[in-house]
């Protein structure tokens, strides 16, 4: 049992956050899942196939940890579990956004495989949380895409447990999952991470 | 005849459709036509020459198959016979739109004479019906571009008898044409090229 | 003495017209002017200096084609004489805008000097009166740029008395002059130019 | 002691600023940091960290001109001492505005070290005090980055001093530092900072 007035309001963050995203152009023709964290063995997320720009709270449902509807006949994002793992492996997690942007899918097609994305010098990793300087590296790993949504969350799952301290991971030419522990810290990620993307997208175009 | 209810639905659906292609610069300067099926013989249209991000339901008119006006006096855009040959292979298609947009109409250019616009690898792929994984490639023709539309209606209609499963084609220099079930698909088929169109530039911008 | 209706007409259309312009980042800090033919010696024109976002009709005075301030002790825009010129010239023309996009501002700058900027192929080109086809070739002149408003006034005004057909021209480092019989077909021609000058961008962009 | 009427009317401004910023992406991710001067010894100020485009007046205090808060538990900028070294050194700058863009960051990594941004030939130039022709050259330091903002500040007072003529200064990896007597002077300088940038970037973009 999940308490309603937490899924009503984590419901209509999602739907702000959707309007948002999709304005913005990282959630385009109905990609993209976003949650939101009700309790330690549920959360709320987007059903699955929905224009992301116009979400209800009707386009929103219940989940347990393992992925299991809760109280809904509807079926929930097809990458609904790689929303679970970070739940479960995160305990301070109270929401994750997947986003399909042009950049992200475009750099993570450029990366070769097994390498992570890496940025370091900007002001702007700050964003992200224990980083207090532009003085370090960010990294963050990019995951061969599948539609074999299982076996993609079980490797996030062993790489996240031996790489705790992470704000992010891409999918190849499928875009990003980022989290925090509020949907304000997690919209504050996409914004920190599609600034970066553009910023080394830009360099590369300058300085071939 | 044509039932003036469902006429009246399909033109407020393509008003709306021309503000949002409008709004993301998808349709400048009165270019595209866009249109939506009434019934196996009629079809509701934009009226030619109109502006596509302020259209009121007095700029679509009715047209059949043929592209022959009905109960108006009003001329229909230049394009019409490429909007009704896709009605007449395609049963199911509720909606078509042609849009105008930078994306499409310099990749439309770069393509070689006789080459289709190819990707494959993109997650977005799936936004096609029939779809279901990155994992195949989505070739679509780009057609020369001329002033003599029935002779390229013509040539459309010969190429879609022979590849059955398409969800776009592109005319050098001068856009996409897309199509779908419903107007909603129609637009999620847009969103999706233009993704596609921008990835690919993105790519040749910094990978040449 | 000139019909105030009129001016009032005109004035809300220069009004509207800034704000479409500015929204599109091509009248950015308070660069570009406006005007609309009023009768075949008067014209309303914005004040100098303003912002182009926000201009109310105490943002917009009367010149007559000398370009003296008739009715109000405002001071006209710096360029006054380049669109004055043009009414003079082009007794249909109804409205001029001068622009001052980044696109313009750059293309303008890579053309050598006396070369004008050339398209063809395009189906957009159909956007500037007595155009029908994309097979042709749209030729517009860059001018050096001068603060000597007067000079440049003439030399414009030499170069539309040898080639009267044009539907524009660019200021080098400056922006772009485009004109219409009416402000919707001026606004018009200003998205046609924005659409090619992107296009031809983006080639270069990918095509060095 | 300070006015409150100018401490309402100066943090109205600063919230106004703030979403005009956000919205064309120049102040991402909680980044930036805005501030207007109430009178010779004090100045209102954004509170550190707050999202840029959802600022009210609440996230708006006052600090003296040695960045001390004044009637206020709230903790201001982290940057608030390069605001203050303005206010000194300049007694007619009535607003400085911090922005964080992609471009501006982007094109201060670019620079080598030690070398200034410049740029010449550009009618947008005009929009600084004091230009008033495009055959000039504008030039503004870079500075390195760094979490040490009182040397930061000292470093900016001594640059200043011996270049007292200078509308803003990037920081690498960092952004963009301008002022103006207003506020909207100061919103002018960062469109035609943002301006130069997008067509220095785009130059760079076509002509490799």
């Amino acid at each position: 049992m999940f308490d309603v007035t937490r899924y009503a309001t984590a419901a209509q963050a999602i739907v702000d956050a959707g309007r948002f995203l999709y304005d913005r152009g990282w959630s385009p023709a109905t990609s993209s899942n976003y949650s939101a964290r009700l309790d330690p063995d549920h959360i709320a997320i987007t059903v699955s196939g929905r224009h992301k720009g116009r979400l209800s709270t009707n386009d929103v449902m219940v989940v347990d940890l393992n992925g299991n509807p809760v109280q809904s006949d509807a079926k929930s994002s097809a990458e609904t579990l790689l929303h679970t793992v970070l739940y479960q492996i995160y305990p301070d997690v109270g929401a994750v956004l997947h986003t399909h942007s042009v950049k992200a899918t475009v750099l993570s097609r450029l990366i070769e495989a097994g390498a992570p994305f890496e940025v370091e010098g900007y002001e702007l990793q700050k964003a992200f949380p224990g980083v207090d300087s532009h003085d370090g590296r960010l990294r963050i790993p990019v995951f061969e895409n599948t539609q074999d949504i299982p076996a993609l969350a079980e490797r996030t799952r062993e790489w996240f447990q031996h790489h705790p301290e992470q704000p992010g991971y891409l999918i190849r030419g499928h875009g990003l999952y980022t989290w925090g522990e509020t949907m304000e810290d997690c919209l504050r990620h996409v914004e920190a991470f599609e600034f970066l993307f553009e910023c080394e997208l830009e360099t590369m175009r300058v300085c071939r």
